[in-house]
């Protein structure tokens, strides 16, 4: 696709989750419908989508319908199975494309391509047996931490590893899923970069924001992050870095460890990301409209901030805090339309904003 | 209705142009749920409600079904049906309440409240009859302008009256419609202030944005406003009269004519309001969520605005002008997803942020 989309043209998401909501938000902004390709039936992002298909990832003919109804695909989550990519883009496109999820699905080939780039990332060995793991336990030392190489998110399919005496029951918490032990980084704290890469290879990237994780889960991001101006700029390269090298469309959101050597690189989504959700508040054009604005063949914000914000997540009975919340003339809700509250569960989040832009 | 709506509750919306577009993305931000009721085939709302219902306002079921389906009911223009609202309100709440409605509907209404609450309205006078029209003009003077008393919009249904030899070509342009002449008032200009009342008459404003018209269409809001802070303070006061003496639950645009004898009311809108768009990207709670708030029960934002801010429409072939403007990371762009450009048709705005809120 080289053209940009006409105006009420169809933007295509698999996964109905509340990054596909705000998404779809998104969409209708630039005038864009959108079609929503979920299994579970009345996803949060179906409130807001012009379409919503309810089908298994293994359900060919409605995939091969979802594809013909649209124009354009993308995705809010990375582990949409080969199966469906393949069917899917034998008939529209699909950003970012399959090099960008293959990278992103598996925590092993992630961390050899950003190393092939040049970029710094923790120490690492490739985990499937309990002697693999015995063997990465001595070259890597402790404390190291063992993770699935595939579908882990929210610090699920993790295990600390603090001493010898934590290995097997560690290599047990993953049952046997081929993992990765990292090494653990001497960090002082987490920012993330969002970036965006437009198909005529523009780049645009946002102020990156520091993250505060609690139980595993993103707590908060504040913006502008704790960082040197050296340091800021390093962001911005290697983001661009690994947006060029895998020739990617779209917004990608780049986890970074600050260390007193420099910026080690946590992971990468291939995606619109928790730690942008700032920019709905702080920016003209928020990641979500980035990331359609890239898909789409449009022009790219430029990443301008106009305020000061601090993301904070609404986890499982977190909720109840927001009637207080709505008095505070500061403060955006970003509710998810989520039915049940449950533990350790996004509900929804809040946009603080706390000054103009410094 | 005097608890909150829970979450997911369903708002139902008459109306699926623009504002009930901006209203279903504003109740998706508190995890809310919309019901659209729209005569004509996909409307603009229609891309990001959750149900649609598809009937014109003659349809008892349709009505009635709706009705049943949503928890609270409110609407995006003032010209429902009174067959329709009989219906609607026998079943569900219905916000805006229908005074509110009756008001604003018919113009001579709507200046004799305005006139009984103690504020300054242009001379008026009912014309029926061609004679009706002479004898207002001679009372009046002239230039005047006369206006149809219901359904005028975006200068529809109105016409100039500079000198006598226009009072005949005026009364055929009406078309015998029952009509209101008016006086013309000597302004400097004209702003509107956005106003909302909760359901336990708490109230909340914005602060006036100034307008300028192109072709009887509203071109251009500037916040602030070119105002002394005793006419803000007589705009905030004069806006919370009308809501409390109409008992009033939702938002309300107020238009005012700014002279050297002070403010003057040209006309009320029970609804979300063009002159409000700006807060969308001035305010960490725009208009459309306020006015969501409002209905659902829930507390209203504050009104503080973040950023200075000038909303343009673009009308038509402006449409043009996005990909220039969508490389301007001060601007805001907000489609409504129209199929068709016509001329003077509304087909979306655009806020361009112009600093910190000074």
């Amino acid at each position: 696709m080289t053209n940009p989309l006409p105006a009420n043209a169809t933007i295509g998401i698999l996964g109905g989750g509340q990054l596909g909501r705000m998404l779809s938000v998104a969409a209708s902004r630039l005038g864009l419908k959108t079609h929503i390709f979920e299994p579970s039936a009345n996803p949060p992002a179906a409130d807001v989508a012009h379409t919503v298909t309810t089908a298994p990832y293994e359900d060919e003919a409605a995939l091969t319908a979802f594809a013909n109804s649209v124009d354009v695909i993308t995705y809010e989550f990375e582990n949409i199975p080969t199966s469906a990519l393949d069917i899917l883009e034998s008939i529209k496109p699909v950003h970012p494309n399959r090099r960008a999820l293959a990278t992103s699905q598996d925590r092993i080939t992630e961390k050899e391509f950003l190393s092939g780039l040049g970029l710094t990332v923790a120490p690492f060995a490739a985990v499937d047996t309990l002697d693999d793991l015995r063997a990465a336990v001595d070259k890597i030392g402790l404390p190291a931490i063992l993770k699935t190489r595939r579908f882990g998110y929210d610090g699920k399919g993790q295990a600390r590893i603090m001493t010898p005496d934590d290995v097997e029951p560690a290599f047990e918490a993953v049952a046997g899923a081929p993992s990765v032990l990292e090494g653990f980084v001497d960090f002082s704290h987490e920012v993330s970069i969002i970036g965006a890469r437009g198909v005529a290879g523009d780049i645009s990237c946002y102020d990156p924001g520091e993250n505060v994780h609690k139980d595993g889960i993103l707590d908060t991001t504040t913006v502008p992050a704790n960082l040197r101006p050296a340091q800021r700029t390093d962001a911005v390269l290697l983001a661009a870095n690994i947006l060029n090298s895998l020739d990617y469309v779209g917004v990608m959101g780049v986890e970074l460890f600050v260390t007193k050597d420099g910026l080690i690189v946590n992971e990468i989504a291939p995606r619109v990301h928790n730690s942008g959700h700032w920019t709905q508040n702080g920016c003209a054009v928020d990641q979500f409209e980035q990331h359609i604005r890239a898909v789409a063949g449009y022009a790219l914000g430029d990443g301008k901030r106009h305020s000061d914000v601090i993301m904070e997540n609404l986890i499982g009975d977190d909720v109840e805090r927001i009637p207080a919340l709505a008095k505070d003339g500061s403060v955006a809700i970003h509710m998810y339309g989520k039915a049940d509250v449950k533990k350790g569960r996004k509900m929804g989040h809040v946009n603080r904003i706390t000054g103009p832009a410094k």
